[in-house]
Order: structure tokens, then C-alpha cells, then sequence
């Protein structure tokens, strides 16, 4: 299989998104022109999206709509459970600690870690906050895959040292900098400074940020 | 100027956000080839984003750091202060209110407002959350530029309705909910559950997402 645009695969999460709306309003089969309209996209993109795994549908009668749910979860890696660490337990990390979607989508949080003595043995929901200094000995024993990073931007590298050196191989990133991970390592970022960043740049200059 | 595709504006911000750390180090000019190393892309990357809106720099000598800086900031519409009202104070909201970056880069929290009575009435930071009912006077006397939407998906796309009809020409969308906006109006998502699932693809299939 060929390499993957990271657009192709974000634009199967919101297939996946709009599906799973439809699928709870009881409608069986849905088409590529249906799936386009919900994205803003072209039925063309929609089939051309969904080939890069094979076929799916049938011509005229559309797809089934609880199949290729099935199917994007199975491509996405969601027909399995994935464990998260999330280190820093400030606003947002104590935020995320208690986001139920973490939960509905297959991701359980495992620990929430922080080195401030007033945060540690806080609880945030079901999960207490745990010394950082235990991060290598609970990755290695509890194997989770993801760590979510809601430190200070100056601390963010080394901690991504860390938590990538004791075997995670995922990282998103709430830290306001940038951070190199290891060959191997998958790494997302969200950056509230680039999204209002663009944001101005689109008040800036109406009618001219391509879409 | 023809449209800008989104991905050069991102890059733009990064190459800031990398410029400003230089400027605090106190170097004075910076090549293509050091903004590329920095950002994981190529020289002519960096010269091809920057010349879509005029040249810079000198051949053999770099660019200027702190001209770059103001130029890049100019370009993204930093050069001004934008007000921004929340609509929601539940956790993601209540920590937005008092993200300090959004001031430190020209962005007035003018307003939070939720419709939760409890809520109402409670300081955030420095600002005091607002009955919902509120939001429209408000945009109508405050005049802000850009909401940030934290309510629950199913009320997503009805508050969104309300803020652009009153007059919010840039929404930055964290509700778990695809919203749909008026021609003319700015968007951006930021969405956990996209986030995690394209984390989960590139744990499933290891070396195939395209960087």
C-alpha cells in the first residue's frame, strides 16, 4: 500500500463522523454524492478516499452504511482499544483527563502525570495524578501507546525524550512548541496559536485563503 | 494575489513562531536553509512560501530577522488586535478564557457566555461569564471579529447560526460537531476525536502515512 496522505486519512474521520450520525438516524445505505455534500467534497474524492482500501459499495445501490462504518473503523485503527498518558495536569490537561470522547472512541486514559507536589494526588474524574517521576516505570508497565503532552512549550522536548525513550510511539502534542520525535514515533499537533493565526489571516484577506 | 492555500499559511505561522524564539536569542538574520531546517522543510519551500507576497531577504545575507518577523506578521493580520467572545464556559471554554497566549498575540477575550445558570455569574480570570442571552447585544455593542465555539455538538451549528447572524465573521470551532458557515465567514475546527484517530491510523499502519 502506497503512503498515505495525512488530508486522505482526515477526511475518513469525518466520513466516519457524518456516518455514524446517519447510522443513529436508522438510514441503511448512503451514496458518494451524499457522503460529498456532508464534506464539502466531490463524490468523485469520496470514491477515490475510500479505493485506496479496496472496494466498497455497489454501483447504484450505494454503500452500507453500518459496513463502511465498519470498515473506516478497521482502517483507522478504532476496532481496538489504545492506551494514553497525559502529562501535565494544568487546565487543559485536567480538561482532557475528563473528556468522556477519549473513552467512546477506544481510548482510555491510563495516567495523568505532573511534577507541581499541589497537583499530585488531585483527582480529575476516576484518575489521580501521579508523580512525574513515574512515567518511565508506568509506561514500561502498563504499555500505553499515546501520551498527550499539555506541558509548558519550554519543557516539551525533553519530555517528549522521555516518554518516546520508555516505548510510546504516539504523541499529541497541546504544547505551545514545536517538538522533533524518533523515526517511528507518530506525532499530531494542536496549536491554538496557528489556528487563530490563520483565523487573522483569513479576516485579513477576504475571499483569498483557498478552501 | 491569488488564494493561499492553508498549508502555506500554517507554515507562515510556524516560521513566526521559530523567527520569535530567534529574535529572544538575539540573532539577527537567518537563512532559507536555517527557517527550513527548523520546520522540517526544504530552502525552496521557504523561499516559495515567502514569495507570494513580495520578495525579502538578500542574496548571500538572509533574511532580517526582525524584518521577517514583522513582515510574516503583517501578512497574517498580527499586526492589529482582534476581539474574540467564547460561547460556552464549560471545561474547554473555562480554560480558553484563561489561555494567556490569546492575549499575548492581539487577541481581546471580550466575552464567555454560557447558558447554565450556575455558571453564570462565576469569574474566569479576569472576565465575568454572561448569560447566552447576552451574546447577540453584545457583538452587536462589542463589535469582536472571531468566536470560539465550546458547546456541545448538538447546539454546534444553531450557535453558530446566531454569532455569524449577529455579525462574527471567524469561528474557531472546537465543538464536536461539523458546522457549516456563511460564504464570507472563516473557519477553523480544532477536533479531538480527528486528532486521536489519525494517531490511531499511523499506530495501525506503521510507515504508511505520508509526512
Amino acid at each position: 500500500m502506497k503512503p498515505i496522505a495525512e488530508s486522505t486519512v482526515r477526511r475518513l474521520s469525518l466520513y466516519l463522523r457524518f456516518l455514524e450520525e446517519f447510522e443513529a438516524q436508522g438510514q441503511l445505505t448512503i451514496s458518494s454524492g451524499e457522503l460529498a455534500v456532508s464534506r464539502g467534497t466531490t463524490s468523485a474524492q469520496v470514491r477515490k478516499d475510500l479505493s485506496f482500501f479496496g472496494s466498497f459499495g455497489k454501483r447504484g445501490l450505494g454503500y452500507d452504511v453500518r459496513d463502511l462504518i465498519g470498515s473506516i473503523r478497521q482502517i483507522l485503527g478504532l476496532h481496538r482499544t489504545w492506551s494514553v498518558v497525559i502529562i501535565g495536569a494544568g487546565k487543559i490537561g485536567a480538561a482532557l483527563a475528563q473528556y468522556r470522547g477519549f473513552a467512546t472512541r477506544g481510548f482510555h486514559v491510563v495516567g495523568i502525570y505532573d511534577k507541581d507536589p499541589a497537583r499530585i494526588g488531585t483527582k480529575l474524574g476516576e484518575i489521580t495524578v501521579r508523580s512525574d517521576l513515574e512515567i518511565e516505570r508506568d509506561i514500561e508497565r502498563l504499555r500505553p501507546q499515546i501520551a498527550v503532552l499539555c506541558v509548558p512549550g519550554e519543557v516539551a522536548q525533553a519530555v517528549v525524550d522521555r516518554v518516546t525513550d520508555a516505548g510510546i510511539t504516539a504523541v499529541l502534542n497541546f504544547a505551545p512548541a514545536q517538538v522533533q520525535v524518533p523515526n517511528g514515533v507518530t506525532m499530531r499537533a494542536v496549536n491554538m496559536a496557528t489556528e487563530l493565526e490563520i483565523l487573522a489571516f483569513g479576516l485579513s484577506h477576504p475571499e483569498e485563503l483557498a478552501s
